[in-house]
């Protein structure tokens, strides 16, 4: 059972979307194809993994140290004992050597891709959806029926006015989502709350409705966002600051007694 | 003002070293030209930065997205408001464009080095040495007249015994060094107590000894060599695990009274 090539593609995803950090007019993504000497079906098994937008592609981090390391591995150090599959942590363990600790990144992006096409593999090996096969690894078989999703949008957008904003909300509840998220940030608080009162006009109620800072705010800005956004029982404030500053998010979290989401730029 | 070309060149910087936590085999360093059009002495200022040993060359994000940055943006956005110089800060804040917050890492070692080679660039078109520059605006003029410095070293080698160790120890004091370091954690703690006290047995005393990790122990491994070291009085012991790992560092640094350090692999 080998992993007999790894071919990776840099997409342009650009967009004239910003948030309140980043804007998207060059913004890529990474896809990668995980090709296995494995034939299920009559056909030969290929993983697939992409990364999300935000980060860039990591083509070149992949090209250099990530994709050579998956080829040059001895077999045997790539699959599980029974020979049956793929290992999905002995191929993380072999991805990382000689990777420094601290300073994840990039790097995270770019092995993100590559686990994400092996699991995909290690799936259609065994010839089952990826949530049945992680539920019986570890978690004795149990699988929730129903997850909780919701519409992330609400990007500033050259031109777009509160009604295009409640029109772009509207849309999310017609595809039949229940909660809808909109970025903040990107304007001054006073304009940021009339555009949270015209999407909250459409969704109807605060628990409906989340926010999504980037991460752009210091720590007076976070707290006077918190105060302002208080009153409208928001399903959740997302990301006031950066991720790495503690003191804020701690302080932010004092002030603010709804809920506080925070994560999707902390990697380990 | 401005800058007409950044050039950069991954340099393989390939050796059979390794430390705790990985070898230098396909190791690669990114060295970075940023040509200017200010002429001083009758030459071209062109300011030159790289990156240290360990986290690899950064080129492939260099080309990407930040020397298209240095290179598309206007030159007013670079420059001081005299228009005298080149503003390290400013340039900083176009390099980090449209960068998410959080997961600093390789793109830290990509900006740093088109950092070093700004201040390398500014020092020149001041006509004095950077310490000076540095000292002037950020110090009141004051600058050390010595710094310390160490030799480091101790690294395992194939082949490399006590004896190999304990030359390479010498010859750092024969230079002139008054401290060494070594690597500890790619071998058994009783080997490592037996590189260390062969070490020791040429610099003379531990304040002249410190040990570097890299990273690479588990809370269990980190303390139980906290315990072997204490007696030797080393002058510090570096990067016992992961720097990221705060609640290691802390119960580590409450465990051992002598000097520790980290820090290496922290970004931001």
């Amino acid at each position: 059972m080998r992993i007999v090539d790894v071919r990776e593609t840099t997409i342009p995803i650009a967009s004239p979307i910003r948030n309140a950090y980043i804007d998207f007019s060059k913004m890529t993504a990474s896809i990668a194809a995980v090709v296995t000497d494995v034939v299920r079906d009559g056909r030969r098994v290929v993983g697939f993994g992409f990364n999300s937008n935000g980060r860039y592609a990591q083509g070149a981090l992949l090209r250099e140290r990530f994709i050579p390391r998956l080829l040059e591995a001895p077999p045997d150090a790539l699959t599980g004992e029974d020979q049956t599959n793929f290992d999905p942590h002995k191929i993380w363990a072999q991805l990382m050597a000689n990777e420094k600790p601290g300073g994840h990144g990039e790097r995270s992006v770019a092995v993100g891709v590559l686990d994400m096409a092996i699991w995909d593999a290690v799936a259609k090996i065994e010839g089952r959806p990826l949530f049945r096969v992680l539920a019986d690894r570890y978690r004795g078989g149990q699988a929730d029926a129903r997850v909780f999703v919701y519409a992330a949008g609400g990007y500033y957008y050259p031109g777009k006015d509160l009604a295009a904003l409640q029109r772009e909300m509207g849309s999310y509840l017609e595809r039949g989502y229940t909660v809808v998220k909109m970025k903040i940030g990107g304007d001054t608080l006073d304009e940021d709350l009339r555009r949270i009162e015209a999407a909250l006009a459409v969704v109807g109620s605060g628990e409906r409705l989340a926010v999504d800072a980037n991460g752009r705010f210091d720590l007076e800005t976070a707290l006077a966002y918190a105060a302002a956004l208080a009153p409208y029982g928001l399903c959740w404030y997302e990301e006031p600051g950066d991720p790495l500053d503690y003191e804020l998010n701690a302080a932010v979290a004092r002030a603010y007694d709804a809920p506080l989401a925070t994560g999707e730029n902390l990697f380990s």
